[in-house]
């Protein structure tokens, strides 16, 4: 199995609803730093499992939408904590509905599973993976 | 599937038994770099893999119990060598024990596998994991 | 010269006034990621820059007081842009009157200069040195 | 499952042919920061993963082929383009090749799967994991 | 004293002359992760050490400039060695070129240092550090 | 100003003296990851700051003679806390006497400054840096 992994960053603001969170149901923020792993049993014609520089253009387009956002006002996600793990299966599912649209490139619907890692700290982070379909 | 990741650190001396370790079968000593990483399919009630705070607590208190200790001398670890992957499968199995005693909070039991990863230094670590009792 | 240098973390909302800040005049927040570096001529009489368990105790304490904090609602920032090198200067004075204080203990008393870093992402930060009152 | 990592490190020279790589069509070069990571379902009597000494030496022996080179004059790469996910899938076979033939020790033949990651900046890395031959 | 520091990466191809390089007076390459610091006494009116997109987009800039290229066969370099320390003061001095010309913004020119540092890799970097005119 | 950095580690058991330590009076121990800090403010003729591999090679050599062992039992630190700063002076006084006896070859004796830091942890680490005798 191949995999392709590019980084990049946002910031937000948030707060949370429920007592488990303790002072983060303050209006605070963070930093995510974002590592979008794709994975392919083979690789291209090119020798790639992905054009970096889509995957990277689409990675920066997905969270250029939640960059320098106060989440709490997003309507998309009304009702619901805007947790790590949470933001990085919104951000997989982003992901995933551009390369179907094809904006990864032709050769990206040969990626089979993908990871989205969200660092909000140098001790902790979060990550969703899963399928992409076929 | 989604994870959730903590790091916390503790420094031990110790030495090997086996001509294969050469220098390392003298006293010395590490700095391990712990990550604790633990898998769900699925987030709780309030979008979380584990309460953070929670696991951090825990995780530091497992080490707590190594931190600042020749291992030569733990009982348990007597004829033992104390290798980085061993020691990866020895907190493996105590946060385990302390997510089935409900310390992580009754939603860890959601928890379906673990993985802990020990880094000696900056070139090299070693990681233990497995599934959790359902 | 000699330095010790600790890391510790706090995350906050802000937002920004002024047209050169472009989108981060909106609210939204970051992650700080923080090295305390404390430097001194001479090591105590103990063989250290300072007590390393005080020091760290003493930076999570200043840290506390920003952490989870929408920085837009803090008084004493009012009128001022909470920009990444702006609070490095905050955190600065913060240590040095808790130095001055004896809250590092009284061999702290023989630092000289100290520096403050506040990493927002894995790209950009910010620091504030300069001299400790003799 | 047990795994065990190695970092290392090599400089080449190399050039890719087809539009997609745009300005990496001209000769340019890279640092490869490998990781070398090694798993296995037991450890072996001495409480090892593997011999980390020959698993560093043999790693570096591999890199070493490779080390200063431009790629594009090696006959073996003749036709390819030794992309970051190329050279991942090179070096593993490379080592599986070491490992069968006992140059990280007999104990190794009991590594059951193995990844290789090249960080080549620190924003993006490629890597190709698979089995070992039993 | 203030600092604020941008890291952005470049990749190139070159080759050394001299014995004292050994496999190194090949051609070979190397990524280059450069940060950017930039130090001034007083923040300006905005609260800032200097406008960070500015200078992100003007270290940017910089870089693409020898981005992808082969340097052996830039003019500027010719009998030179583009060793990392004497590529670390090159793009010192682009750098301060942009800022005297006015494109980090007229605030920039309260700068008073500047240091340029490049990593090769995980275990070795080179840095150029100096005034800028006032 | 230019400089140079190489990083090396080594691990070493140790306990210290003195009730302000706590539980690091009993018998543990640390992976110090060291970084090598070299200084000139002109390059030599080969357009480098020192011959990065005889610096590499130097550093590995000082630190070789401290790896694995029980710094305790080490006569030349007989009566004193061997703490991350203390060592960090010491590691530098060893490179220094090497460069002065041509170790690291003719040309670093254009070195004017230096520094030795050495990390513990992800959350600590410590510094002497000084001058080079002319």
């Amino acid at each position: 199995m191949y995999s392709l992994n590019v980084r990049e960053h946002f910031m937000i603001a948030h707060s949370f609803k429920g007592e488990i969170f303790g002072p983060a149901q303050r209006m605070h923020g963070a930093t995510y730093v974002v590592d979008l792993e794709m994975r392919r049993p083979q690789l291209d014609d090119d020798g790639l499992v992905v054009d970096i520089g889509l995957a990277s253009q689409q990675l920066a387009a997905v969270l250029a939408d939640l960059n320098y956002q106060n989440l709490d006002e997003v309507p998309e996600f009304a009702g619901k904590n805007t947790t790590t793990e949470f933001l990085a299966a919104v951000i997989f599912d982003r992901i995933a509905a551009r390369i179907s649209a094809g904006e990864l490139g032709p050769a990206a619907r040969g990626l089979t599973t993908m990871k989205v890692t969200l660092h909000e700290s140098h001790i902790a982070w979060a990550a969703f993976e899963g399928d992409l379909p076929a």
